[in-house]
């Protein structure tokens, strides 16, 4: 299953992809009923940014970048590069060679269970990147993975084409066929969000907002003064 | 033992928490006897805070943020919310509808042994945190915990009303009686440095101005010249 | 072999060593035939810096940073400060005063595999710092470990005066007498490099320019359509 | 996606299944071309089992149970129980009573990425177990989570009724449709290893056997001698 | 706070005590309300003991043993050693020697948040010990802790003289006082898994046997066929 | 540096090996002054077992267990082979196929810095094998590494023909031309343990044996009755 690159050219729609950042990851997720986080080791190598794109998939074998080489020729403008490893690896497989061509072709973005390197000269391109670790450490370019193969990344199962989401929270993967869907959802709980921040804002409490006294007694919840 | 809200108000000056803010989590460990200090996985969401505070103390489950919502309702302007949980968990328990209704209560800050989220939004709230993980991963609110009782968060026993002081080094918990005693032994430390500084930088050795060379001696170091 | 401090003066020359922090990590420990690099969780205090200088090494014992004050006095002006532990530790051993007296005798920078605190006044202070752990948690001064031995940091054997350079993307080790040779190959690389940046950037293809095809194909990668 | 429960009955042929189970997991995952293993966190309770079966998955939430209890009625005789859980945890979750009841309903083993406990009885009743931890941590049951459907476990993808092989060495799985052609390349493989393994017992070098000595000298390797 | 040792004689009833050690951990735990259970990395050395004994504590520096030599004397038969250390370590703080002296006082086991040696030795001694880690690394005895205060071990608070309960599944904590309360408990909850464990063997369904079906339907639980 | 093999023939005395075996790890590492030590994630894929040998290393990358082909062919009889690896990683770099060669070749044991598999054969094989994992991962045969260069395993240093001492502890390097003097030291000390332990047995504290009241009277110790 692996030495296998597929040529494909199925995204969402841009504009939904647009709307999906905006709401950013948190609500992303929310709206997905809490599925498609990867895990809290994906940090951003800098903060403020919030990006959506389509996912070019690619499975790397540990301190082997060549893949990473073959995926750049299947990205189209505002595609996110999701890069996993067939096991654990923080080595540096993306610097600012690969930035510099991944840009060149469009992509919006890196996201990458591994680790990157330059990340000085990443940060002046303004270039964003998710990983699991900042390492120096080379690769080699010697062995086959394959490219636009559904992928686990960080616990999450990422297919070609699947909407990825990133921001300062993290990254969220969301199944092409639903972005429409989720975002239907993430946009209906903004609206709500507003409204609720501006009571708490008030100073009204969510006990009561939410009307949560009522099953927290039903639970058993019991008040006592200090003694 | 869960399922327990105990109300109370008792809490450290107002003064001394400001003064324990000022000097800082390093020096109050210090005058601590070098106790109380949390791990250090504690790390704040944005750099360049110092705060102390009284404590208002959660036990949650893991996954589920309801008993946060149940202890804003007993902050008292000036308190820090420390949110333990009863195993391990990374979940993003705190965004920033929490912290907008945290701060109109005039809480002054949270710690939490697990993860938050919408830090982007807490940062330009200017809203200081400090976690053990930054996750989007969202909560259920279906499991009672209690709210001030002692815990254990990140490694240290918090009693309600203890003073939790916060910067960029970590989070240092000073119990609420012990809190005179410990600004004082803290001050006595900070004035005593400003001399140390002072001579360090004109350049004298610690080996000298602390007379270590006695002690090293006599523990037996010796000194060689390169070969 | 502990308690024993080595006085020894051997660097290697202070312009190959300005140069080698120009070149950076990445391209520095590619130099190297990619060997070289301290593990990955060494992270720089604050972002920014890129710095070398010759190692002065300390080994001590967890919680105990007695040997950081004997160490200062054998540091010669642009030497960086390299503290290995004997078993794995995150206390914060050194902090403001430390940096103070290392940057009044000319330290250039503190390698450290353990944690330091104080960090926004080193910030301030703007001296670099790269470390395990940020950790308030203060040490004692009571057992011998030696200064000026072979210690391995972080995975990699640090001998005294070993060049130390080190900038965002982690530590990497150059030893004394290999030092021109390196700064030779990487320099090499850097103008190597600059061309095949702006290649990059005007859209060829990785695959195009390194001739990569021929090898994937020989490997047995193959190009399939989506389904 | 969540509170959904899959009736489902298909599952590899039995004998195909028994037959991966004794080609274990090192052998199998090699015939799938090195995919679909398990993070080597997943150990066994007690060592010296090899088993095969279909999975009934399970998505948990973090410290809740009740889903487990739900898997067990779609249970056949052969299966495997696999739970993946929506964050990381370690709560254990699964102790000798559901041990008894999946028992009782002919499942042949769980593999959960969370905790177990009362590992003392269930290494008495022989119940094999594959975990990320043990813990005596209870679980509440208390939030919905799903059975049957898609998961991904200790990072990788597992389909209700993929073939589940594991023993001393992990955890790996086989889609349900590849079954019979990995089977098929895992007897070829071990058929050609038991010729291997007695040259390499007479003394042969995996060098000469393997030969290797072309491709090494190729790719550039130097013999020395010790000077 | 540092430097102290209590002389104390308080330890709950031994008949108590010996009945939580047959309990086992699990059941202590879920009798607690689940509170009291110490982090899962809290590994026997060698499996199939359950014990119970009162906690003679020791708050112990990284890498200094020293306390441990003192804490023995405290030591009354049936005592277990409970030593916590100021921050994580996990050097071989106790061996064959201390562990001889320990059980020629009555010591009834070790629970240590740090590492042990000769664990062969102590093995065909039939010393039980929950530890943090095994290492060889040897301690120095240079600096103070104390012995009999208040520690947090393993992120559990633990008073002098409190239940402790160790088997395969880990370490519980009882406070001395609610022992008898606990006991009480936990017997009912065994009484009652006798019953439960028969059905279960028998074939009823959990689903059944705890009334699960009408709440899962409330919540909102879904039933499919497989398409 | 990498794709050297270096054919060296330097060991030290096979009496001095074997006695250093009997002694243990533990002791050993004290009698070096307690260094030497990798860190205590190297574990024993079975129990009871104490070997010491003549180093032969080796450099591997990630995933790639090429070199170790290459190495058996250096290994003389009584040696054991050293495996560090560039980055961390915890693939299955080992198994039966690798065992029965460099058992076929004299080999003793092998120490490895990734992952092993097949580890239910290497125990019926009796072969002895100290790992940071055990994982079934695949590896491929695509990069060159090095074999009897220095490399740092574990975090230790480790030269070729320096005598690797392993056993239930961890495991411990000791440099070839120290082992008669370690040994030495070893004797004395394992001597001097024997009346120690019987002492220790007969109810004398270590307190008074090791004279310690007085040294800690000095540092301040302070005993108290419980109040």
């Amino acid at each position: 299953m692996t030495g296998v690159v597929v040529r494909t050219r199925k995204r969402a729609a841009a504009a939904d992809m647009a709307a999906l950042a905006e709401l950013g990851v948190s609500t992303t997720h929310e709206a997905m009923g809490r599925t498609g986080l990867m895990k809290p080791y994906m940090r951003p190598i800098f903060s403020g940014t919030q990006i959506a794109g389509g996912a070019v998939t690619v499975l790397a074998q540990p301190g082997d970048n060549w893949m990473i080489h073959v995926a750049i020729e299947q990205v189209m403008p505002g595609d996110v590069l999701v890069v996993a490893c067939t096991s654990d690896n923080t080595d540096g497989m993306f610097g600012d060679l690969l930035a510099t061509s991944l840009k060149a072709r469009g992509g919006a973005g890196l996201v990458i269970d591994a680790g990157v390197r330059d990340v000085r000269v990443l940060t002046q391109m303004g270039f964003p990147v998710w990983s699991r670790a900042i390492s120096a450490k080379g690769t080699v370019k010697a062995s086959l993975g394959s490219v636009n193969v559904p992928v686990v990344c960080a616990g999450v199962l990422v297919n070609p084409g699947d909407v990825i989401v990133a921001d300062d929270d993290g990254v969220v993967v969301v199944p092409r066929l639903d972005a429409a869907k989720v975002l239907a959802a993430g946009k209906a709980r903004i609206a709500n969000e507003d409204e609720k921040r501006r009571r708490l804002a008030a100073g009204e409490l969510g006990l009561d907002m939410y009307n949560m006294r009522e099953p927290l007694a039903k639970a058993g919840l019991v008040y006592r003064d200090e003694e």
